[in-house]
């Protein structure tokens, strides 16, 4: 079977030598990726990041190397034309916003918007997101600056639409909330974007090996694993599970 | 003798999970410490991140790990109080803004500043900066998120008075910018900073072991290096040479 897995966190350049990072080590992705790759009836594609830890190497592992949210969404828009997966574990951390202009506390005041309403709200982003934002090093000449980030494209939302049939697992993390809150979340991720499992966790509970969490399945069930290796097994078998039916 | 060297670079939490970071990959830092701690005479403190690459283990060099740039100006200040240093080599890639508060574009609609004179908007960030920004998870429910920055600690306008005996040696990195730029930039940061030399060099011209730069004295010299190991060699000779002065 031919899996696709993303691991790791996007990173987003501010200018040359600054960026707005999303923490994951991909120690997880990593976890599934050696126990998937054992069985040597599976090949893989890992797309990660540079900083990531990485899978062993295994000759039915093709890693590709990518940095921010939209080189992730353009490197899965290729693969998923190209390839047909049985099962996609996106696991990345991908940044929901990257820099699109900033001002300094004098530009600030010189380009205030006029007003309050949504309207001018939003003539105020788009007007300056035309402003070249590719610069080499921002200014550090300023007491504060003033960074406006917009959204990157929800690619856990393009999977189902790019592959139809696969099995696919989504992730998501919150920080310090109650149980009920995240498998609350975690539901309404899986319907909206129409994955057949969320894997549910909270930042709290991950420490090193120990990974405490749920995986949530479109048929209702709620499964607990407590460590990222019950995790990497239990994902396992639902893809095989999901195969020999 | 002793010697305190800075290296790799800063990360700022934004949330929980994401942070702006200072690329540096620590190489530089570890190849001079590497260098300097073959010689048994010297004992080496060395300030670094959980992600620089670091140097050998050698019984002469004591790492100390931070994050923030408040982190080290808080590792410094402390070392700096405890010991006296015939040297000081502040490689790290320190961040100049860290954030103070976030808004949605909802919230930024309800909390403009009323006016752009220089009183209303120090008035606007002084009074946002205080409400609690100890956030765990930022929302993404925003198509613009703006996030305010402040400046951190320009810790290099410290070392001087912390350790006026010291030779102390800066950094200027600039990213794209023409010869006479840059040393006239660093120039103006070894004056201001009252350091004994800055190493000026440009983003374009570092690859790997490649690192092309300038070290300029306050004598007025100015001296230049084609790779690493060169400009670790360099700085070491300046700080023998000054030592044996």
């Amino acid at each position: 079977m031919k899996i696709l897995i993303t691991a790791g966190g996007t990173t987003e350049k501010i200018d040359q030598v600054r960026a707005i990072t999303n923490h994951s080590t991909g120690r997880l992705g990593q976890a599934l990726a050696d126990y998937l790759a054992a069985n040597p009836d599976t090949t893989i594609d890992y797309v990660t990041t540079k900083q990531a830890l990485k899978p062993k190497r295994h000759s039915n592992i093709t890693i590709y190397t990518i940095e921010s949210a939209l080189d992730l969404f353009l490197q899965l828009e290729a693969l998923t034309k190209k390839e047909h997966y049985d099962a996609i574990i996106h696991s990345m951390a991908v940044s929901d916003f990257t820099p699109a202009f900033s001002f300094s506390e004098e530009q600030l005041a010189k380009n205030l918007p006029t007003s309050s309403t949504q309207e001018e709200l939003d003539n105020w982003f788009a007007e300056n997101e035309q402003t070249d934002t590719t610069v080499s090093k921002i200014s550090s000449d300023t007491e504060h600056l003033v960074l406006v980030l917009k959204k990157t494209p929800k690619i856990i939302s393009y999977l189902r639409e790019w592959q139809p049939k696969a099995k696919i697992i989504g992730f998501k993390l919150l920080v310090d909330v109650p149980k009920e809150s995240l498998l609350a979340v975690a539901k309404n991720s899986l319907i909206n974007n129409k994955t057949d499992f969320i894997f549910a966790n909270d930042l709290t509970e991950i420490h090193g090996e120990t990974h405490h969490g749920y995986l949530l399945s479109k048929d209702g069930t709620v499964e607990e694993a407590q460590s990222k290796s019950e995790i990497a097994a239990l994902i396992t078998e639902k893809i095989r599970l999901e195969e020999s039916k």
